[in-house]
Parts: structure tokens; sequence; C-alpha cells
């Protein structure tokens, strides 16, 4: 038996190349198809498939158990199984969440520019589908059809990896999206899962499936996204931290810097827009430093703060220098006191991850400085940085949100899963 | 003195990547510096460059000899000293260049989107400067004006690498644009040229320079071009080929077709959106083809040809498997007879290196399906291949044309040579 199996596991690896270039192969030709699909097609399908993840209810659930049962065998976290796990409920909300993004404008064959030539060339920018978008996940299976179904509405191929606890359930799930992208007409392989747990199809994919892949997405912890960011061969979209600043100037409203503090911190502290560093201008540490602190503690928040924070309340503990630098993701805040907004700037250019950063203040000057200066992905004035959501700014949904500066930066929504084309419409011109 | 020699260059070789990663950290810095830079701060320096480039034309045209004695000595081929020399009028058509960037309207700062939210959050989207463009050059040292130019006037820092033969020139105006940046208040390390030939600086460039390096632009032949897409860890702009097709449809005016095809193929044979294919609709072959061919064959163009096409002209040679692949850059065109749209899309799709390719047609459905269908940056319906240049595009300028998918695509003018980020503008908003 065991020679059989590792028989059989050596036939598999040696051939796992060859079965991911058909699946890249097998991608492009969808996404090719796709890039013509109609927006009432797409959006036909998404109904379609929101309709079969409901109607293979009993199976994805009974799929997903068997993943969750293997998960609980193997001794994997609480946290782990709570994000593994479905139910009617989640299963209807991933169902839904399918209809969303079909409800949503399609982003394809929007004219982004328009340029009338004097020679009377016509020159048109047209969005046009990025192509084949590989997405990585790891334990959330509803990953499987929200991101198949971003990568769909904006006219690409997907090939999706589920990590390893997930792979039954999104096995089901993406052959239920499979089935409804066939019966709307358009192409099964325009979403496609790797069938292996096999660790060495991320490499493959990494690699871009002989120039099949046009872009990797990878959804999950700071491992995956670190292995992704350090191997891969094509563009990705990803944040790797979000170490996020609320700077309070002098001339903040404190019931407001207050307010937007605690959201920014506490409304949902393992998100990536939560605020991880709080920043004091000196000018008004007096009277604001105190009151924001103690509400901080208050809403059960530790707080790790240079001198100056810990003199303002004995429950501070020390911050050293690795707290600049952290990402918590936990109900624990970092907390400095600067001298004033350069120095607040300067200390977000040095530690931030690029990823939100506010300010809170009542001086358009001091703001707007705020907001040119500060090189991140999403600069907020007056506001919480867990707006750092696509939802948030009316994008529908996301895929993700991306530190990079290239194509996709912030929230990643249909309309940064496109690229574009010049049409140029002539009558009979020729270059001098 | 060759161990001396020899002891120096490996000194040399040791210090290279501290050298080079210093360059990195000081263009990370002058790039967010330039990131500030005011609109008119850099048409100042853009304009001061221009007037030092001229101030400097001894020294620049002395090293730009030296640069021309040693290729000679080192038997390099009369086109690429042509590529190299400069004189006067070429130096002052490099001054001119960079004052009409200068003159161009400012990438920076442009409101690309303005969403609303029920919540009453104002969000932009604003353009800003990618951040640091590293570009590698071969033989023509105004690259190091012209690049140089459009990156700063993006808000970039630039990291120049010019090829040996152009070493000593690149260096010359290089020093001239540090030289302007400086006069007008802008950080001289904004145009950085790697002062050294050791090859190896390229990879190390390629490689990023720990984080420096947003971006990679080759300019130069498909050798470098190969290497740079082959080995780069960080994006690239660029075009590996520019195999572009004509296709003559069925309802195609002749004498347009005529004008167009020859317009494609021979203004300039050795520019990348040269026509190296065309396509011939067979429902319009009968009394297309031969005028056609005919018109190439006089214009000292030779054609190479499947049988149909052999058979409308005896001059006509016959085309390989390779020759539909094949980029020429020369006086030669490869020919085919194909079975309508489809067939011509079809082809298309399996040769074309997504550059610039045309149709011919006065049926506008035809030509609609063709610039929906065909997957390349730059699609045209009747109008020449050779206007894929950006400053026909009514970009001012380019540094290259892109075919990769992501960021830019088509010419790559200044516009392209930003990224964006999000501005969030509230009143205390938290997230609920």
């Amino acid at each position: 038996m065991t020679v059989l199996s590792l028989r059989s596991d050596a036939a598999g690896t040696a051939a796992l190349p060859e079965q991911m270039a058909e699946i890249g192969r097998r991608a492009r030709r969808a996404a090719r198809l796709m890039a013509l699909a109609s927006a009432q097609a797409k959006d036909v399908a998404l109904r379609r498939i929101a309709d079969r993840i409901r109607a293979d209810k009993a199976a994805i659930l009974e799929a997903n158990e068997r993943d969750v049962a293997l998960a609980q065998q193997a001794g994997q976290s609480a946290a782990l199984i709570d994000r593994l796990r479905l139910d009617p409920k989640r299963l209807e909300g991933i169902a839904e969440a399918v209809e969303t993004v079909g409800a949503l404008a399609d982003p394809v064959g929007r004219q982004l520019a328009a340029i009338e030539r004097p020679n009377g060339l016509l020159i048109e920018r047209i969005s046009v589908p990025l192509g084949v978008i590989g997405v990585i996940f790891e334990s959330r299976p509803n990953v499987t059809a929200d991101a198949g179904a971003l990568c769909l509405k904006a006219g690409n191929a997907a090939i999706l990896r589920a990590g390893s606890d997930s792979f039954g359930s999104a096995q089901a799930i993406a052959q239920a999206m499979s089935r409804g992208l066939e019966e709307a007409g358009l192409p099964a392989d325009a979403i496609q899962i790797v069938p292996t747990r096999d660790r060495a199809a991320v490499g493959l994919m990494l690699a871009g499936l002989d120039g099949c892949v046009d872009v990797i997405v990878p959804r999950g912890g700071r491992g995956l996204v670190e292995r992704v960011q350090a191997e891969a061969k094509v563009p990705v979209f990803a944040h790797l931290d979000g170490i996020n600043h609320v700077y309070i100037d002098r001339a903040a409203d404190l019931a407001m810097a207050r307010t937007v503090l605690l959201n920014s911190k506490m409304r949902r502290v393992s998100v990536c827009g939560a605020a991880e560093t709080l920043l004091v201008d000196r000018a008004c540490a007096e009277t604001h430093l105190r009151p924001l602190v103690e509400a901080l503690l208050e809403s059960g928040c530790a707080v790790r703060g240079d001198a100056a924070v810990r003199a303002a309340d004995p429950r501070v503990t020390a911050a050293t220098e690795a707290d600049w630098g952290t990402e918590y993701l936990d109900a624990v805040i970092s907390a400095k006191v600067v001298d004033g907004l350069d120095a607040a700037i300067a200390h977000i250019e040095t530690y931030s991850s690029g990823h939100t950063d506010a300010i809170i203040t009542e001086d358009a000057q001091a703001a707007q400085r705020f907001l040119s200066e500060v090189d991140s992905a999403i600069v907020a004035h007056n506001a919480s940085t867990q707006f750092a959501d696509g939802g948030e700014f009316g994008f529908g949904a996301e895929i993700g949100i991306a530190t990079g500066r290239m194509h996709a930066r912030g929230p990643v929504g249909v309309e940064q899963l496109t690229t574009f084309k010049y049409r140029v419409h002539g009558t009979g011109q020729t270059r001098p």
C-alpha cells in the first residue's frame, strides 16, 4: 500500500507542470472568449452561478464538513476552523455576493479617453479585460466565489488555488461556478480551480504558466503574501501589511479625534485598514493626549507609548523600536508624541506600509499637506482608516487592497481588473 | 601594472552592489521631493536643463567624439556609429526636445475620479508620480535627455544606464541635467546615471535595488529587451517585437488600401510600428491582391507569400512558417490570402506581437469586429500602422511603446509614468 501510494504521488508530481500548463492554456483560451462576452451574458452567468451555488447546497456543505473534520483532526486553530466553516446562511451570503457583483456596471468597453488629432484621426482609449488572473487563497472558501465573480465580471478568466484546508469546499463551489458559466453559454474554463493540494502548483502559477497568467492576487496571511511577492515572476496585486497611522494635529477637534481614532483602531482590530499607530502633535498633547489614551484604554485597547505618552497615563507600557513597524491586528496600539506635521509625515514615511494613513485636523492647509505628502495608497482627512475597503469606496466589491504602485493601488475592484487598448479610427490617413 | 589593474577591477566589482544601492537610495529620496515639486518648478528645471545642454555643448560633443573614436576602434557598424554620433544640430534637437516636454500639461495632480458617498465622504483618485524609473539604453545618447525629461515631467526620479558605446556622451548630458535641476531648486539626484560600464550594474537594476526601482524601461534592440524581460524582478514597460498586420478586407477601397499599406510598410521600415505582414481577404483577392503586391514590389519591398500570393506575381518568393513570426525591420513583407475576417483575426491572434494591427475596409461592422476582437495595444481602422507613436497620439513625447497589459499599454507618455492615490475627505465619519 505504501509503495503504491508513493508511486502514485510521484506520478502526480511529475505530471504537475504539464497539468498546470494545460490549465494555463485553457484559461488563456477562455479569456479570449470572455473578452468578447456582452455585459448581459456575464450578468446572466453570475445569476446562474448564484442559482447553482444554491442548488448545489447539499454537495457544497458536505464537502465543507469533510474539510472541517480534516482541519479538526489536523489540530487547526478554532479561528481557522471558523474561517473555513460554511453553513446554509453563509452559503446564501456567498450566492448573494455573486449576484451583487453581477449588478455592478460593466467595467469593460468604457471610453477612458478620446483624442481627436489634427489629421482627423480619432483615437480612443477603451477598457478591456486584463486577461488571466491567478488567485491564491487559504482557508476561506468564500474567496472562491467572490474572487471568481469579480474576475468574470471584468471579462477575465480566473485560475483559483485553494489552500489545503478549504480544498474540498473550494472545488465544490468552483464546479458550481463552471456549470453556471456553461448554462449562460460562456466557457466553463473561465473559472478553473487547481485540482491538487500539491504546493508545487503555487510555484508554477507564480512563474506565470508560460505567459498564461497576467497577474496574481494572493488572499491570505502574511506568510502567503510574502512568498508570492518574493517568488512571483508576474505582477502581483497585494499588500503585505496595514501599518496605518492616525495623526492628531494641533488643530484637531478633540471629540472628533476621539471618535475617529476609536473607530480606526477598535471597530474591527483584525482588518488591514485598522490603525496601528497614534501620532499626537506636541502642540496639542497637553489637552488631547490624555483623553485619547484614556478612551483607548477604556475601550479595551492596550497602549504602547514613548516617554511622553507614558507620562499621560501609568497604564501605558513602553514602546520599543519594533512597535513602530508592527501590524498588531489586535487590541493594541503604539503611540507617540511628534513635533508637528513635518515630524508626523517623517514618521509615517519611515514606518508606514503605504496602505492607509489619516490626519485629524480643522486646519485645511495642514490637511492638504498631509494628503499631498503622505505617499500611501489611501490618505484620509477627518475619517476613519477603516473606510479602506472597496465596498466603502463604492466599488461594490473588491478582490483585495494593493499597496504596490503599478496598475492597481488601494482597493482593487472590477475597474482595476481591466486594462485598456487604443482604437484608432481613420479615413485612410498615412503618416508623413 | 596588470596586477594593479586587476586589483582595482576586483575592488570596483566588489563595491558595485553598494554603489548601486546608494544610487537607489538617492533616487528614492529625490523621488519623494520631486513628487511635491510644483508644475512650475519642473518646467523651470526642464528649461534650465535645455539651457545647460546648450551651454555644455563643447564638453558634450568632446565626450561624444571620444565615444565615436572608441566605437570605431572597436569596429562597430556604421549604423551604430550613426546612432551614436552627435553634432551641433543633433544636440540642439536634444535641447529642444527637453523644452517640448516642459511645455506639456502636468500629468501629476489630475483628478481621475471623484466619488461622493452617501455618508458624505468625498473620495478622489488623484494622479501621483510612479516613483523611481530605471532606463536602460544602448547607443543613442539622446535617450539620456529624452527619457530623463519625461521622467522628470511626471515627477519621478530616473536612474539612467547607458550602453558602453554612448557611455561618455550620456555622462556629459546627464551631468548637464543634474546641474539644470539644481539651478531650478530641485534635487540633482532626480536624474542619475550609472557611473560605470560594468554590465553587472544592469543586473542590479533589474533586481530593483532593494525596492528603490519601481519600473524598468529598456530602450534598445531585441537582445536588451529580451534580457530585461527575462531577468527583471520589477515591472517593465517594453515591447519585444512589432509584428504588425495590415488586413485588407473584402470591403476595402483599393486606392486607400494601397496608400495605407505602402505607408504602413515603407514610410520607415526600421520602426516598431512598421507593418510586417499583409493579409488579404480571399473575397477581394481577385481585384486587390495583384495591385497591392505590385505596389509593394515597385516601392522596393520584397514580398514573401503563400501560394495564392505567389500566383499573383512571379517576383513573390515563398514564405515559410518562420516568416509569419518575423519582424523584418527591413523592406520585406510577408503576405497571405485568408478566408475573411475570422481567419484574419485568427492569424493575428497566433502571430501578432500585440503591438499594432490595422484593418482596411469600408464595412463599419467588419471594422468594429476587428477593433474589438484583435487583442493588441493599438488597433486601427483605415489608418497606417506607423501612427503607433506617442507624438502621433498627441502625447507630446513617449518613452517607448509597451505591449504588456499592466499599467501602461501602447505609447508610454508622461501620463503613463504616473500612478494614483486616493484622497478621502471627511468631516469625522466613522465606519459602522
